[in-house]
């Protein structure tokens, strides 16, 4: 049963579990020195361009550490929305891996501006505080919501105006692109270095650091193996990257769950009294729904009726402000769990 | 001319110097284990009880991360405000020392309350983000303002009672103490670790970390050291605290400050649209004065009428909302000092 | 083709992969609070005692940080041999992520003695060193030598007598286990944390760090999760070790792999003038060759011969002293492989 | 009394001290924005040349940790003598700031050669090691040896050869150009940044870091903040470098102390039996003392005849072999001084 929780309880999409199993075929150099990962490596630069260097990882928070370690000295600090995964979900990594302080601001929807940017460039100089150096942004946002190519635009020219590095949490980016009609590329245009996820893609547990501005690249392996992330076994990280990039399947999947999370707003809006909480534009539905007691009594409801095990917990602690209750579609949700998930929804809210 | 920008502008109480002097004489120890290093711990535990534990610091700064790092562990987080000035002056010193991350969260007047403790505490348990481990205030605030003797029990009694241990930045310790009537101890109610700092007080370049419960305070010496603290002639630090510490040095120095910064608060309100932004409990004054173009534009005024160089920058920037301009006393402000700033003031602003 | 170069070059063993696959059905919590992550750490408590906690790891490296970050804080340090695994082959990622060194000590074939231990344990409570708080050794060593049962209880009541803790990197663990005749937890006597590693013995990847002291466990999942190794589908990590603890493939695996080992060893003590350098005694084979020119003409001339590509630049570098050619045999080192390799050897270093 | 232990046990230079109690006159801005910074820093640059960029600090870890934290990220190493006081007596306070392994080598008189410098600088670019990018040396070394221009030249031309740069350990710089009869910036030859150490040369707390290579210097306030080492009231470090390098004092004090240690090592000598280990050749004498039961014996010896304190502990332990006993001479040992150790030596050893 989908329980809507997250787009990481699914498992792995058959097409790359295939991949994973075809990969086990003799032996191959270990530590990345094997051919699979040249493949993978080459159709990332298929993707984001020939100049793209990239190294691998099994976790999103680990490509963002990496990314962010690349970028910053111990005294200088990086800009991103209170809501960011960095900021809520990784347990302080990225601090405590770079040792530089996450300057972190509100938004209203999950994005950054441009004139927040500004501000933060706007150090005094002081020895007192951080050198602002580098803003980070997910693409799509933690909250669901996307950066338009135009805005990504923006918000790079500002940056970099301000000598200002943008990396990109693109742990979802394969959701921007299908959502944006754009390739992996477009979507996270004008970016210095990208966080590429596969493993919310329908991957086991693949994650990529990629590097557009190959000046930064240099260390990119001293840091992946330091950050504990150099596979011995590495071709069974790259197949699932060859199974998600050769074709279309990164996008096929991404938009089946994007259209999934459409429906499962339409079946939200279908309650009297609920509020989508931002525009529903990924995989991520997040609403308020009229239940005395707030979202934590919505929980207990909706596990009442149908055993629904909510995950509200994150999204209600921590330094980021209370979000409203959260849904996600993933590559395998189906329309079956949607309907459940409806009569669920009406069942708990409605009656 | 006293500026009133900083309480660090000032030099040194010539009483402190002549100890410095008095204290170079043959040859002594090194590393702290000079008799006169053991002089002033046996002063601060004449103050603070017998129990505790001191190492010596020079900077503030200094002093606040060897309190945090024996606190906190890189996977833990420790609780703010977001006027501290472990999080806007310290240049992220505290999360590099510590690989932790500070909690920063917004107070009314630079205290925390003890809701926002037991907000603190309230973690979900996962591993999602870091643990709740410790609280850090400042008595009295960056703001001037104070903790009453029972406003450090109630925080302290919630944070013991969630398990958090209770840091208090006491920078200007002696302020307090000197604004409450109380002793130093008194002033850092319940405290587990408290900085003490010196140099605000009248000293050239003094700090202390006192370990209230001496359960935390076995590997002082290797924090101090690591935190390069650890000065070979080490007697020239204990020296100045001898001086303050031994007689009433500390308390006439922070009274005489008090007293000075009432007066400069009594010449902001005489100009008419001025704002005192904080009630005036120690050594600082915060006031939002009438002058077209905001606070910078106050400071470009001060100059045109007076030369007076006001320090506004850090409390413009940062990751702390804008604050109002500060006026400091210090152990060697003048009545004439405070009549020069009411001309100045009275010329710029009143015309 | 096998070319003997390393136990990592191998893919997964079917039985291992297999459970990959058919963990792969359906939804399941994420981040390790699925059934099968359970089921993996009963398993390891099956093994190890009931009292074992446990996370799981994807790299060594991984699994060796992840402990060692639980026994020091910065200002402590850990005795182990100069050619230990973390201290060779690990990009310092001990240090960085602890932010305390390693203190190395030469060795006679890979294994500290008590001695030594004691040795460590005598500093002197200055505050200019860091403080000693643990041992770390390999078992086997990475010159494939073995500590007996004997061995470990002696070193640890040397350690434990001076108040430090034992850490064992067990990322060979089965293969001591199989040498020894022992179950995997005598092959880890009287340790307080082990590091478990699974991918050399078969798996993808997999590695557990293993709390045989559940009082240093509070932390784990904290610091698994900073160690950016929680993965957010962790039931298939959970999986391979199901695979390999559930019956005997654990053993079966490693014992292959030993025995595999000392018909290297009985080849290449066929060649006149090579000489074995250390006792072996678990699936690695260290020895010097007659060749003009030293091992990496060796190498060369291996390569003539048969395109056999030896791994010698890691053990020629770095700061442990240059070691003998390694040859290592795997879980799927067949005798064909052996044979060809005699064949390979035979042929360049005889004629 | 004076007891050779050390050059950190003496006070303060009387000069020095005038220095000090003369900068206390009147308000001036603070963080190091006074004029008497500027003073400072401008007399170095007219030792060290023009290009030269400098901030102050209070102990010689934290110099030295500056400008290791200048030249290295944490998947970085830095080469240097198994003697050298960064790797034996800083607690590890370099690889916890900077998060970067020490590569230790072992020397015959505590000087690296340019065939080490060669060998470290060829790694073999994996990432399994962390990659060379700095020398370190101290001039003179602890051991009290010097380098010669022409060494400093051929080491750095090493260094340089192989993109690393040179940083000198300069503590006792003044004691190695009173002995070659340079220049300050002549002893530190071909550096690129320089720890310069006042406080053994007769200051009370006064380290400066020195940017020879400018590029290097652009973070050096917020780095210098980092490591808590600005002082707010800062003119009281400046006027320390103003006394020591406006005039002659720095060398006045340095070749007085080489002297005494010349005089001491002729009281060493006519010992029967005494030898000294390394040449004398600035305040340093080591030597091995003919005393049955070894060294710490000796400081027994010494003890039960004259009540001297030998200070053998730090040397005796530690990663580096143990040394033979160390007595150093200091700007203020006096001919007096010297001979009362003599008796004290001839009476313990002699008869």
């Amino acid at each position: 049963m989908t329980f809507l929780v997250s787009d990481n309880t699914s498992g792995v999409h058959p097409d790359i579990l295939a991949a994973i199993v075809r990969a086990n075929a003799g032996q191959a150099p270990s530590y990345g020195d094997d051919p699979l990962t040249a493949h993978a490596e080459q159709l990332i630069r298929d993707h984001f361009g020939p100049q793209a260097e990239v190294v691998f990882a099994v976790t999103g928070t680990a490509a963002n550490v990496i990314a962010l370690a690349t970028l910053l000295r111990p005294y200088e600090t990086v800009l991103c929305a209170e809501t960011a995964h960095i900021a809520t979900d990784e347990c302080a990594a990225p601090e405590h891996f770079t040792g530089a302080r996450l300057t972190t601001v509100p938004t209203r929807d999950g994005r950054l501006t441009p004139d927040q940017v500004a501000a933060f460039a706007r150090a005094d100089g002081s020895p007192h505080s951080p050198l602002p150096r580098a803003v980070s942004i997910a693409q799509p946002t933690e909250l669901g919501t996307l950066y338009s190519v135009a805005d990504l635009q923006a918000l790079a020219a500002t940056a970099h105006a301000h000598g200002l590095r943008l990396h990109i949490d693109g742990a979802r980016l394969a959701n921007a692109a299908a959502a944006l009609g754009t390739g992996l590329a477009e979507a996270a245009t004008a970016a210095d270095i990208v966080s590429l996820g596969g493993t919310k893609n329908g991957a086991l547990a693949a994650d990529a650091v990629i590097f557009l501005d190959p000046s930064l690249a240099g260390p990119r392996r001293l840091i992946q193996k330091q950050a504990m992330q150099l596979l011995s076994k590495g071709r069974f990280v790259a197949a699932q990257f060859v199974a998600l990039l050769e074709g279309d399947l990164w996008r096929t999947n991404a938009a089946h769950a994007n259209a999934m999370a459409a429906r499962v707003a339409q079946v939200v809006s279908s309650v009297p009294g609920a509020v989508i909480a931002f525009p529903v534009q990924t995989n991520a539905v997040f609403a308020t729904l009229p239940v005395t007691g707030g979202p934590s009594r919505t929980g207990a409801a909706l596990d009442e009726h149908a055993g629904a095990a909510v995950e509200l917990a994150r999204y209600g602690g921590g330094g980021a402000a209370g979000l409203p209750q959260r849904f996600m579609a993933a590559f395998d949700t189906t329309e079956a769990d949607v309907q459940a998930f409806a009569r669920v929804l009406h069942a708990a809210l409605i009656g």
